[in-house]
């Protein structure tokens, strides 16, 4: 074990995470971790926050947090556990041990939007939702709350004139037009409601300028879609290849998981939101984009086991071809679990020092970053502890308005 | 291609490259390449000083290098780069263009150290190497010339008072005390001759601090053991682990190849040196050593082309278990080749700028680097960039006395 | 080198093998070694037919064979060999050597069937494809003449009622209906003309029972779909679970390949002809389908030499999960040209002692067999190397008529 | 799952299985099976004995099994069970709801031969040995028992000239000479009582010629080193390129592996027993021996779970060469357990059935098969096959005396 057993630190004010998809996987074995680690029940290994570059920073603690959030399935979040245990995701014993703080967080769980009513009754949804955020916070004398995104992927969607324009899309939704998929919607309650908003799946709610636009001044913002695995290497080892002058001719994935996710990106069109968000990165830090195909297979056996294969032919010194592969043997929950605690905190950090709009320095964490910041992965690390500094020192002086 | 077909830039003063090891398959492969580029026959690929970062720098160029140095073996460069080519690590038509070339370098090798000759009178040794520089130099109207050791790896040595004394060991050494290696005696006789040098192998010379402190006020040296496969990856990969909290447990490694390097690695002793040299950058990325073997076996069957296979077995939160494999499908001596031109260029143009001793800005190209830099591959190149354009701006300003 | 140079040992009349697709990467590959073996210029590493357990039956000479056959390429086999060999299948110097006996077989080499051709005028294409043979026969001296289909893989096709009654699909063709693709044309032709016909592709011709039933009684068939890669992979391992009593939950695969064969299976209706008849083969060795995709991708990069990669996750005693993977690095032309040779040697024995008809027995070599016989690889190779005893048997107590 | 939860058949005579290593990972995997399988609590996955190619032999039955050993451990076998659980080898209620069972089995769990014992007092040791084979017997009135070795691997032992004469050896050990290890002494203890033996590690008992002489005519014994990971898939894979007349230059194998094992084969004299009975299968079934390393290596991370990667290089027609990868990630004790219950069950059916001396046709079981007979996986499985169904018609005829 890495790191001893005790709460991480941070300041001591109340704070919130509103989980979309709170019975999720990913939700659940956040929910776990975030009752184990204050309990000493379990060290921060995984958490970036939780190691030593971080020490210094005042970030909110795991001990002062309140979570809740929305979720359309019934299934019990300790029930989930239970499934999730017995699929390896983390001891039994530790969700058994913690089903009072899971049956806890359960009862701050509603419905949350449906795909039809963000289309037909998107203003609504809207209100509904800042409403329950409202009675989050205040039920719970909450400082600050932040919502996170992830459930389910959403397709993409079309462009819109409104997506371009805030007054617009205001307008757009007070008129019930379908202009927004839920995620978008879960967004615009949340910045109206001053809470910030981060977008942990490939979905397209910080896709959408005016969205964006909304955040600016009010809230910050974070996304999109957690890197955990495969696009996590290829943004570790793509530098090596182009600074050695190793010319990348192809890079192929598979990846093979089973699962929530598993389902629903063997559907083509959901896929598309992943495999687009997965491809780009390449492009941006070898200067050119290989060739090669990312493949997304559902195989119900692995669970939340995602097994990916990777092949890179590459050419080096007076045209001699070479290859490389890898095979990464991750669990999905268990490696977005602790980053969903990680950008919680620091989007409600990067709120209390006055930060707005998007936050491009937390591209370290996500596979479709937003702004143009660095795509390599030590270079992200790199802006994001410094950024981190700052944030401290904007509190200490008196930049937080 | 990612570059076009012209000789590097560079200040157009003649220098030199003395390579130990003369005949071997990188040396033969750094030849062909040296001969190839300026020529429009190939490009810089794989040439890390090559590419965009370093063209502002004005390093010594490739069209004005001459090579030459020493090598036991009788096989003709030609004949040895008809064998590489057959093995696939460059084109038979290229060395076949280049003929005349390569028998211009071939004239000037000479035998060199015999491993007996170092034990018994290595002050004669390292008179007649002095002497083989000098005339190199002077016959060829170089400005600088620069000793790289490209032989095979050499058994460890024990340590002995004199390597801790510059005055001891000038002095065991011209008393015939068998106290320096081959390579020891190599550089001694670069360092005494105002040439740099570099170590591209596991050997001891630079790990004697008597030599470094002989170097210092004198000319630049840069080792040992040019990274150009598994530990390449690790140091790309490692950080991944260490800045996502993921505590590695094991690593565990495989290497299999043939040619010289293969039989000479194929004897335990020998073995150890790079074995050695391999190991510790791992405990210094990750703050601890995991546990797991690395191996190298020999298999002539793959000739230069080094298949490497590593195992990571890996804990994330809530102790989750995960691992990861890669595979490295690389020809050695066209890996090597290109870093051995650009340490090379990068060491003169040092020496230009007036600098001397242990250069540990060149980290990034080694395996075991010489001081306490950083270990890790994207702050290795960080700091490679940020040295080189040093350099040019202390030529500009008259820093070189 | 596991065999001598020298020709293959067979009875000593003359036969042709008539390709479809003479000028495509498996047809040029085994051009160069029917050539090259009798020549004395490569050993019979590859083909099946030139191991021990075959040395006795009395097969046809590689010494005695003319190739022909057609194909709508302009680009000469000469040309086609330069290309391979710059890929890396064979060496240059051995497709140099050959080029008069290249350019012999060229000449062999007539277009043959346009697609639309098959569609509109399939009478009069049958009809000039028999005159074609009947020339190649007479013209060289043929005792036999087998037709192999190595062309491009075709879309599948619908059922007809015509393909269940010869008479019914020998009108339908003389009434140029469209019933029948190219493959089946030939092998129409074939039928007719009194030659043996081998689909060494996933294409249709052999999945029609009217072609099979017309060739009954006349001459020996052979099919489908040569298996070079990770189908052979699969019918050697998949028993071993099965046999071992472990469950094998998922089979996946990815399957990577550029050349002319990658860019077609880019196509998702004719991978579908690949993709289905590489699907079946795991259901009947193991008795249940496991889950998993297989996926067929272009990778232009990677030319004639596939990467396949099969992930197989399987459960042992006590429900415990476990998992293999593998990577087959091949070079396709190199594994399917030997047994392009291995066919036609042994369906002309076929033809000589007497069987006509599909030839079940000779499922070892492809991947989608003829019949009900054994999937499981040993049992192939079984059957195979029994009923080629029994050929040489028929033929010498007279039973070939 | 692929089987009922059902005893497995077989005649209703009490059998017992006496193991030496009773407390081992593998004997305490078996004892859960023994257990679990009759109770309905485990299907017989994993079981070569419980597929259906067996299900009309008369095996004796698990439901009459009595499991006792020795094992010099003070661990009981409920705690080893919960251990193993831990580590994932089979789920922790299972060994929790046996644990009566386990408890039982215990209690009929002796010392057994320390290795000082061995070498000093033999013949006090084998009577010791006899004596509580008979007393096991006795007390739970069974009418055969088998002896399986399951313990640690020894280190190969000399040749002596008491191993070629059954009359010298016996003299030897009666007058305490030291020329047996400890499997050698349980051999002679199990067959001077009329038990059979079964050798399921590399150790030595069954290397010694005089040791099957003395079992020939009076039991049958079996061995060695049980076949369950790399082996396995080795003789699964090898004919397949031996068939197709591909060429192999070099396979090459890492192993790693924690727990016990890891620990007693990262001595190196005691891993050579296991190199060594690894590595003559690929000679014989390929013809010739490919070069290339066979490592084993302790991971004490992996516990275990044995991850082997093997590399194979091999040459295709016209000289292409090709490779081929895999890697198997095994839970060790998940595999052997449940062939030591098969072994067991056959040779007690072979017993009953009369046979007597090496049991070569159980060579699909084995690394180091007794005998010359084939090495095949396929062949070793239907001489598998064959011979059960002879056991049944020998039984029914009364062979058996």
């Amino acid at each position: 074990m890495s790191a001893e057993h005790r709460p991480l630190p941070g300041s001591d004010r109340r704070w919130g995470v509103w989980l979309v998809g709170a019975r999720g996987s990913v939700a659940t074995t956040a929910a776990v971790g975030s009752a184990a680690i204050p309990a000493g029940r379990a060290t921060a290994t995984g958490m970036v926050t939780g190691s030593a570059p971080f020490a210094q920073a005042d970030l909110p603690s795991l001990g002062d947090v309140v979570l809740g959030g929305c979720d359309p399935s019934g299934t019990s979040l300790a029930k989930r556990a239970e499934l999730l245990a017995q699929g390896g995701v983390f001891p039994l014993a530790l969700s058994q041990a913690l089903a009072d703080d899971l049956q806890a967080i359960d009862r701050r769980v509603v419905p949350g939007i449906a795909a039809d009513e963000a289309a037909q009754h998107p203003s609504a949804a809207v209100a509904r939702i800042g409403d329950e955020l409202e009675r989050f916070a205040t039920e719970h004398d909450l400082d600050d709350v932040v919502v996170v995104n992830v459930s389910s992927t959403e397709a993409p969607i079309a462009d819109h004139p409104a997506h371009h324009d805030p007054e617009a899309l205001l307008a757009a939704v007070a008129r019930d037009s379908d202009v927004l998929p839920p995620s978008g919607l879960y967004a615009l309650a949340a910045i109206r409601g001053g809470h910030a908003f981060v977008d942990f799946t490939p979905s397209s709610a910080l896709t959408v300028p005016a969205i964006l636009d909304l955040a600016t001044g009010r809230v910050p913002v974070a996304g999109r879609d957690g890197k955990t695995g495969e696009t996590l290497v290829k943004t570790a080892l793509a530098p090596m290849f182009a600074d050695r002058a190793l010319h990348v001719h192809s890079w192929s994935g598979m990846n093979l998981l089973g699962g929530g996710d598993g389902q629903t990106l063997a559907d083509p069109v959901t896929a598309a939101s992943k495999v687009e968000s997965k491809g780009d990165v390449l492009g941006d830090i070898l200067g050119h984009r290989p060739e090669g195909p990312v493949r997304i297979d559902n195989v119900s056996d692995l669970g939340d086991w995602k097994t990916a294969w990777d092949l890179i032919t590459f050419e080096g010194f007076l045209g001699t071809r070479m290859q490389m592969q890898f095979t990464w043997q991750g669990c999905d929950s268990t490696l977005a679990a602790p980053l969903v605690l990680d950008l919680a905190r620091l989007v409600v950090a990067a709120g209390r020092a006055g930060r707005t709009g998007p936050q491009q320095w937390l591209g370290y964490f996500f596979k479709a970053p937003l702004g143009d910041g660095p795509r390599r992965l030590a270079e992200q690390f790199a802006e994001l502890v410094d950024e981190v500094g700052g944030l401290a020192e904007d509190v200490a002086v008196g930049t937080n308005p």
